[in-house]
């Protein structure tokens, strides 16, 4: 056991997961979270029960609802809250964070409103140098890796020292980690593939087969690549872990929330009442508004997204939306194709 | 109904879907088989029971077993025999394909010993300009075809006009055609796909979960990818319908004879057991050996294709062979990523 610490916040399923990854690497883990009842059990019982009922955790990891001493002697610091609290989680953490602590976030998503990235709002609340920053994604249930099996994500930093430090750090037999420095394309993808998430869910609960979905996932792809590449990301992220592989595993898992919600609205549901009915945030719902509004501002093309947006917000029937995407202008498939002809011809 | 006219050259499954598609396109089509009970099945019953049982297929089809016949006034000669007869198929097809005849195929697989891509094949036997080609790929499930569920394919060809006229073709409200100028890559990913199938199925019999199956199919599309841009390939289509579409369709699909194959190689049974048990052709098992000759002969690391030739060809458990990827040394994720980082610092 060496000497070195790590800080987890908050509590969630995905962050309970990569505080045993940390644990397994011989980091004493201290996990941060607002509810005492929850420190106490993590402390006392090894266990998350809310969050991931079936596992033990190890012995390397602690808890604790004062953020001062969670963050005490962390040489990493790994953000794992929802998307909505980062900000706020941040804030609270800032004045206990010391210069040349490297700080990882696992949070998919953009910020309501701003839609700013996750990098983005770290950087402005912690006030570090952004090379400080890395971000972790890919295909990854929780449940699967606390449950040691086979899992690889991708960390990608501004800083390629960075991102070697968190390879490093949460690399182990069972979780492999691949480096990349395409910061803007990891988060996304993380935020986007959600809005395909509830598209996959739709065509399964009209009825159409697995030629429709892959197609929806690929020109899904297709389409948050084209985005993606607009804001500045590589177009070949998108083809790696946290873009195709984190589609897949979301895509075609009934655990995801957004496939659920997806699959419900095909079947006439409102939107009111399938988010009344899920109980928790459909993250897909959300970001279909932020990546439209995105779309319009960068003036890139995204009908999926669109004939989602209608279906969400304007009462479209989900078959007319699938009617309307397949009834489209003939196109190539990458934009760059005729222009390819263009220069062999 | 116009006069247009169609011949397809086999009566399989694929063929006999696309022949229905293209039929719908008000063309008459006229298929091609050596077996005289089938070519009455289709002309006296319009079905094709071998194949696809629960069809009925429109009237605009009929059957002949004479090769003359059969592209007699044919506008558009569409190939969809296996890629071990496609030679043979050609040759026999040749002296009856006229000038300016368009000639699409819709075959996986690289011909045995010679390695070579069907269009290379096609070119050879057909003495046509390889303008006339075009090569038509994607996820598409024939049964799920046929039944007119909504599905996307891409067509390529190296001349922008030959690709359009196969999109008039084809398109119609439930089958979505893009065109791209890759054939490369269009061909060498849908012959590749089924090694990584027979890897998926392989970690399902393992007993691991989706995280392992998203990273294999990821990865996967990484090494396909590099052989074939290594090939001339551009590497955005493997990104796309031929590329990723076909895969997630391959490994996600309990039809697929790869993904089953690889299941069973899991559980224990050696490869000649399961090739038995199969009955027949297991398209992934050839294609190991051409992707692992290709690899070395293009300079190109493919670390999955590497371990499932040990699998089957070297009797290493599939254990062993999963661990061994896991284990390998740390990488970026993509070879581009240390350049990208080397510009920026």
């Amino acid at each position: 056991m060496t000497n070195r610490k790590a800080a987890v916040l908050v509590a969630g399923s995905w962050g309970t997961a990569l505080a045993a990854v940390l644990a397994d690497n011989d980091y004493h883990v201290t996990m941060w979270t607002r509810n005492p009842v929850q420190a106490k059990e993590i402390n006392e019982e090894h266990r998350n029960g809310k969050f991931l009922p079936d596992a033990v955790l190890p012995p390397g990891i602690v808890a604790s609802t004062n953020m001062e001493q969670a963050l005490f002697g962390a040489e990493l610091v790994l953000f794992a809250s929802p998307s909505t609290a980062m900000r706020e989680v941040a804030r609270q953490a800032a004045p206990f964070i010391k210069e040349g602590t490297l700080c990882v976030h696992a949070t998919k998503g953009f910020e309501s409103v701003s839609f700013n990235r996750m990098t983005t709002v770290l950087a402005e609340e912690l006030q570090i140098d952004p090379k400080q920053l890395v971000v972790l994604s890919g295909p990854s249930h929780a449940e699967e890796v606390i449950g040691k099996q086979p899992t690889t994500v991708v960390v990608a930093s501004a800083c390629q020292e960075s991102a070697e430090r968190a390879q490093d750090a949460f690399i182990t037999p069972y979780f492999r980690v691949y480096t990349n420095p395409d910061v803007v394309g990891v988060e996304v993808a993380g935020a986007l593939k959600n809005i395909i998430a509830l598209c996959a869910g739709l065509t399964e609960g009209l009825g159409f087969g697995d030629n429709a979905k892959a197609a929806l996932i690929t020109r899904g792809l297709a389409e948050i690549s084209r985005l993606g590449t607009a804001m500045g990301a590589n177009p070949l992220t998108f083809a790696g872990l946290a873009g195709i592989g984190d589609l897949i595993v979301t895509c075609t898992s009934r655990h995801s929330r957004n496939y659920r919600a997806g699959s419900m609205l095909a079947s006439g549901l409102a939107l009111d009442d399938v988010l009344q009915r899920m109980g928790m945030v459909v993250e897909g719902v959300r970001t279909t508004n932020a990546a439209r509004e995105l779309a319009a501002s960068f003036d890139v093309v995204m009908p999926i997204t669109e004939q989602l947006y209608q279906v969400l917000y304007g009462n479209k029937p989900p078959r007319s939306a699938v009617e309307d995407l397949m009834g489209r202008g003939r196109t190539h498939e990458m934009e760059e194709g005729a222009a390819s002809w263009g220069l062999h011809q």
